[in-house]
Formats: structure tokens, sequence, C-alpha cells
């Protein structure tokens, strides 16, 4: 998406090579307007794959995942980073996820109640680096026994090895800006999903 | 607001005289339809206070404010709960949050760049009971030597403290949905600031 990789070659801060810094624009100052141009992309991307459900993970996921299920016309479930007091017993899908930036493994959780065996499901999140927090959202998916119809990421970067495997597992998967280096403080793209 | 009320009665559940249960459509699952609804019941209220910035907290406060952003036409800002790496220094306003249901405090953080004195903020969040995270985001505003110029809440639990505390600042709170009492598992509501 021409819009977003302008934005972060502008608004993005590179720090050590590997860290892109796109926090006044995208996860923690948002523009709404970008936001929503982004959720559209998505709508033309997966609108023709009957998704039933939009799945994003807190906190950065949700503006995204919001905008787009409001465009498909489905519900959202965002999977919680610890267990809320509303959620009894084992009436939940977990996943542990493992965080390199913070070095620290924690367990996400999805009510039982919200993802069914015949939900095909639309997986959103801003970053998509080691892969991680989808592959947690996948597991999600794979215990209810329903399908991941598709992933949606905002930035991905592409030289870490969540894409890969991702792809590797047959996943059709839309990143709206595909970083294939941050060397020496510069940003080279690839090609993003949308622009195939 | 007369939907989210219909909501509130069909969908949410009352557990211990005291907690309600809306994560159906509110906080875990998220009905954007009506979501959205609430957001154009937000624009509707605050429209003229020139409001040139929407402040929330994750998690759950993040839907409700995005939309309301995007149509004020104004950025959204997140205060975080944990101090990410492209926030270095001291470059970040904090403020302590109690959380009665969880009984821990946690530090709110939200950057410099994000908040200056200009800024007319309308801070978001989906409910209000005691009051914590609402006050702790308006001690950012202070601290950032900007105005709050309204608050937005989805659900207020009107038997606790917060909502008064509030009011006696004299702020301009705008509340969707405000619960009188849960006592036997059954919702009264006292009228919503918008039916006003």
């Amino acid at each position: 998406m021409k819009l977003l990789e302008k934005m972060v070659i502008s608004d993005g801060k590179v720090y050590d090579n590997n860290v892109l810094k796109v926090d006044s624009f995208l996860n923690h100052q948002i523009d709404p307007k970008l936001m929503n141009e982004m959720a559209k992309v998505f709508y033309s991307y997966f609108k023709e794959k009957g998704i039933t459900k939009v799945l994003t993970i807190e906190a950065s996921g949700i503006a995204p995942a919001i905008l787009v299920s409001y465009l498909l016309e489905v519900p959202m479930v965002f999977a919680k980073k610890s267990k809320p007091s509303t959620i009894t017993g084992d009436n939940f899908y977990s996943s542990s996820v493992y965080s390199y930036t913070k070095n620290i493994t924690s367990n996400i959780i999805v009510s039982k109640d919200y993802i069914s065996k015949n939900d095909n499901v639309l997986i959103i999140d801003d970053f998509l680096a080691n892969g991680e927090a989808v592959r947690g959202l996948v597991e999600i998916v794979d215990k209810a026994e329903a399908n991941v119809s598709g992933i949606g990421i905002l930035v991905e970067k592409s030289f870490q090895k969540g894409r890969l495997e991702l792809e590797k597992s047959g996943f059709d998967i839309c990143s709206l800006c595909r970083i294939a280096s941050l060397e020496k403080g510069k940003v080279i793209f690839n090609k993003a999903d949308d622009e195939k």
C-alpha cells in the first residue's frame, strides 16, 4: 500500500538496524484516516472469502481489526493477554506467545463463546516479525476447529522468519507494507501483497 | 443510548450483584455496527468542543476511540500499560492506576510527543466504575498542560464513586449507558447523558 510505505518513510524511525518505530501514526498515536484506508484494502482483498469473524490480539491490533470488521459486517474478537474475571472455569482457548522484544512468554486467551467450528476467521495484526503472535492466534483458531481464511498485517519485516513460516503453512497473507531491510537505517521495501 | 441499554439487557450478564459482563458485544467480542453507532453519539455530543485529540487506554477503549477519532478527524492516542522499547529516556508522561478488580497498581504511559499543551483532549473509555483509569488519563493530560474537553464512557456504574468524583471536578461527561443498580441481578438504569 503506497500510502503506508510513504508514511513509513516520512514518519517512521529506524533503531539498531532492526527496530522500526511507527508509533506516531500506527501503534501509540494512530492516524484514523490512514487506518481506515488500510481497513478498506483488507476489505477489498478478503471480501470474497466468506469471513465470519475478525480476530486480533490486544492492543495494537484492535484499531485495524474493528475497522475491517465494520466493513465486513462481522464481529471482531480480540485475544486477551490475561484471563478476565468474567471468563470462568475452562471456558477459554489459550496459546503461549513468546515476545522477542520483551523476552517473556505470555498466555493469550479467547473465550470459547466467541469462536466456533463454523467460523472463517480473518486474523489481523499490526506487525509481523517472527510471527509469534499470529502463530498463537492460529493455534487458538485450530483449537476451536475453525478455519483461518486469511491473515492481514499492516507492517511486515520480511527479513524475520514469521512471513516465511506462515507461507509454508499455506496461509493467504496480505501485508500492506513489506520491509526487506532496515540495514544502515534505510528502509527497503518488498512489493506489498495488495500491489501484486 | 437506547440501543446500548437494550443490548445490556438482552446480552449482558450480572454476577455477584456488582459485575456486569458485556464481553459478547463490547469488550472481548465487539459488535462493530453497535460500536460505530456509539461513536456517532459521542461525535454529536462533543463535535463543537474543538477536540484536537482522542485519548484512551489499552485495550478495551481502543475500538470506540478509533471510531470517534475518525469522525472527529483528529488523531487517537492510547496510553500503554507498559513502557515500549521505542520510548526512551524520560520522554513520557505516566500515572499510576489502581485496578479494584485485579487488586494491582500499574503505571500507564503516554509519550510526550503525542500530547501537548495546546491539545483539547476527549477521553474515551469503555467502563467507568471507581474512575481510576479515567483519573489516570486526566492526570496525564494535566502533566502535559493540555485541556480535558470531555469524557465519553460506554457503560457507567453510577453506584460506584467514579462518576460523582469526575462531576465534582467539573468535567463534561457523556455516558451512553448509566447503571443505577445491579442488585438481585436486575439492571436498573439512570437516564443516559445523550438522552438528556
